[in-house]
C-alpha cells in the first residue's frame, strides 16, 4: 500500500465507526420469570451483568482505541486490541445464546437432519455437546454449534474463554459454560445446567440462523 | 431435546463427516519464487510444515473424536476438542493467508472505502494494523481483517494464537505473525515482514472475499 | 545426553512418582461455617468439587500420561501435559488459597513492610489488588502475591486461569476470582466477595509462607 | 484490611520497588560463536531482541503501573497487569535458558536420580521432555523441569507462552520451544533444534539450581 505514508491520517476518533463506541444493550428476547430450572434473578444477572457489562466496556475500549497516540507502544495497542477481542465476542456470544433460549426444548427443523447428518446421529453429536460442556465445568468457556463455510457443515467447537472461536463461521447454537451462566442456580452442578439449558433450548431460532447462513456465506 | 437419551447413537466413526478426518491440502496458490521480499524457501517451509502440518493433524484428531470412547472423561475430549480448533484454525488461516498474498501491493477496489469508512482513512487503519501486528513480533499470531455481521462492517482484530478470533465473521485480509512467517528471512525483524507482507498483498482476493461477505451474511 | 537412545527406557507406569497419580484431597484448614460473609454451601462446594475435582483429575491425568504410547502423536502428548498442568495449578493454588482463609483480617507482621516497601504504601498494594481482583470479575483467574527470587521482594500477580503464574516464586497471598469462588453467595458481585475475602484474611499465614520463602530460594 | 481505606496512599510511582522499572539486561553466560548447532547470528538475535526485549519491556510496564490513574476501569489495570507478566516470565525465563545453554551435553551431577527416580528412567523422562517441545513446535512455549516444592521432587512441565507456568517452584532445566529459538538455524525443524539443544546443555547448571532449590523451599 505504497501510498499510506504520505497520506495525512484523519485524526482517530470518535467519527470514525470502529472507534465509535456505540454499542447498544438489547433487551432479553424472552421473559426470564418463565423458562424452566433457570432462575429469574439468574438470567437477570447474566444479561445486566455480564453481557450488558461486556457492551459498556466495548465502547470505552473503541473510544480509547481512537484516542491511542501513534506513538505509543506497540504492546500497549496490543493490550488494548485484545480487551476488544473479548468485549466483542462476549457481546456477539451473549445475544446468540440469550436468542436461542426461551424455548420448549424439542428438537425440529431442518438443523436436524444437518446435525445427525454431520456427526452420524444425532445423540451423538448431543454427546458431544454434553460433554464438551462437561470439559468447561468450573471454569469458563462455550459450546459452540456453528456453520462452517470451510466444511460447507455445521460443526461443534469447544472455547475456554470469549476469543476462541472458529476462524470463519456463523453460530447456531451457543451455550455459555461460564459459571455465571449456572452457579446462581446450579453451584457447581454443570451437568443439571446443561440439562436446563436443553430443556429452554429455542430449535426455532436455532433454524433461523441455519437457514440465514446457509443463503449467505457458503 | 427430550428424545435423545432413548435414541440409540450410531457408532462415532469415519462414516459422519465431523469425524471425517478427510481434509485436503492445497498448493500455494502462486509462483513462491516470485514474491518480493519472502523467499521461496520461507513460503514453500511454511506451506509444506506449518499449514499442511495442521491439515494432517487435524486428519488425525477429527478420527480420534469419532473413537473416543462414550465415558471418557470429559478432560479428554475437550482436550482433543481444543486440538481441534488449534488444527482447524490453523488450516483455514493458513489458506486465508496464502490466498492475499502474491499480489503487487497496490490498494485498490471496493474494499478501499469500506476500510477508510470504519477508521476514519485509510492511513489510520494501515498503522493499526502494522502496529498490532508488531505487539505480535517475537512470538505468535494473527491481524485479521474480518467482515463482521454483527457489525455490518469490516473491523481489524488480534489474535495471539489459533484459537483467538472474531466469534461470527468472514477474513478478508489475514497477516500471519508466528515467527515461521518471517524468522526465515527476517530474523526478529517483524517490521520489515510486515512491510513485505504489504508489498506482496493482493488485494483483489482481497475485494472478491468482501463482496462475497456482503452478498452473504448481512 | 548422548547415552539416552541407546538406554532401555523402564515402562512409564504407576511406579514412577511422576506418573504415580497419588495425591491426596487435603481438608479445609478451617472450620466453614464460621467464615464472615462467604457461607459453608459455597466454601464446602468450593472445595468438594473444584479443588478436590482437580485433585482427583490429576490423579487420572497422571496415570494416563504414564501410559502413553511411545509413538504417540506429539500433540496427543502435549494435550494431556497441559491437563496436568491445569489440575496440578488448581491444586497447588486451591491450597494457598483456603490456607490463608479463616483469619480476622487483621493485617499485621513482618510481610506488611514487604508490601508497603513494594508498591509504596499497603493501600497502594491493596488497592492493586483489589482491582486487579476486579478485572477478572465475571470470568476465571486469580490474583497472587509471590516471594519472587529474582526480585528478591515480593510482588502482586495477575493469572486469567490456573496455568498462568509466575515463572519462578512461591506464593505468599492467594485470592481466587473464579466464580466457583463467590457466584453462589454474591452472583456476579466480584466486589463484595473481595471485600468478605479480605474479611477473612489469614494474615498469619501468609507472614508463615514469607518466612519460609525468605528463608528458602534466595 | 480494615484500616487501609483510611490510609492516605503515597502516590504510586518510581519510588516504589514494584514500579521502579530498573531491571537490567544480563549478559549471554558463553560465547555464542562457540556452541554447537546454534549459530551465533541465532543465539544473538535471540538475546539482544527477544530476552532484552522483554526486559525493556517490562521497565516501561512497571512504569506505566506506577502511573495508573486510581479511577482507570479495572480492564485498563489487568490489560497492564497481563503484560507485566508476560514480560516478567520472559525475562526470567530466557535467564534460565541461556543459563543451562553452553555446556557439553554430557548429562551427569546428583539431579540425574531425581529425574531417573520420578520418571522411572533417565531416558522416560528425556522422551517425555522431546516429545513435550515437539507438541510445541510451530508456535510458542517453553518445556520446563522444575522442582516442585509441593511435590518434594521434580517434574516436567508444559507451556504454551510465557505466563504458563508451575504455580509453584523453581525451573532447573528450560527449552525455549519458541520459533526464535530455532527457525534462524533450522527452519520448521523443531527436532534438530531440540537435538541442539541436548548438546549443548549445561548440566552443571542444573545441578546448581537443583542444590539450591533444594536447600531453599521444601
Amino acid at each position: 500500500m505504497a501510498d499510506a505514508k504520505t497520506t495525512t491520517a484523519a485524526p482517530m476518533g470518535p467519527a470514525s465507526r470502529a472507534y465509535g463506541g456505540t454499542h447498544e444493550v438489547k433487551p432479553l428476547p424472552f421473559d426470564p420469570a418463565k423458562l424452566k430450572g433457570l432462575s429469574e434473578k439468574l438470567l437477570t444477572s447474566h444479561h445486566d451483568n455480564n453481557y450488558a457489562g461486556a457492551v459498556k466496556r466495548l465502547n470505552l475500549i473503541e473510544q480509547q482505541l481512537g484516542q491511542m497516540p501513534k506513538d505509543a507502544a506497540p504492546y500497549q495497542l496490543g493490550a488494548l486490541k485484545r480487551e476488544e477481542l473479548i468485549a466483542t465476542n462476549s457481546m456477539i456470544l451473549h445475544e446468540f445464546y440469550f436468542g436461542n433460549l426461551g424455548g420448549d426444548g424439542r428438537a425440529s427443523g431442518p438443523i436436524l437432519p444437518l446435525l445427525a447428518g454431520a456427526y452420524g446421529s444425532l445423540a451423538t453429536w448431543e454427546q458431544e455437546v454434553r460433554q464438551t460442556g462437561l470439559s468447561l465445568g468450573g471454569g469458563s468457556g462455550w459450546v459452540i454449534v456453528s456453520y462452517s463455510p470451510h466444511e460447507r457443515a455445521v460443526h461443534t467447537y469447544w472455547s475456554a474463554d470469549h476469543t476462541q472461536n472458529l476462524a470463519w463461521g456463523m453460530p447456531l447454537l451457543v451455550m455459555d459454560m461460564y459459571e455465571h451462566a449456572y452457579a446462581i442456580d446450579y453451584g457447581a452442578n454443570a451437568k443439571s445446567y446443561i440439562d436446563a439449558f436443553f430443556e429452554n433450548l429455542n430449535w426455532d431460532a436455532v433454524n433461523q440462523r441455519a437457514e440465514q447462513a446457509r443463503a449467505g456465506v457458503t
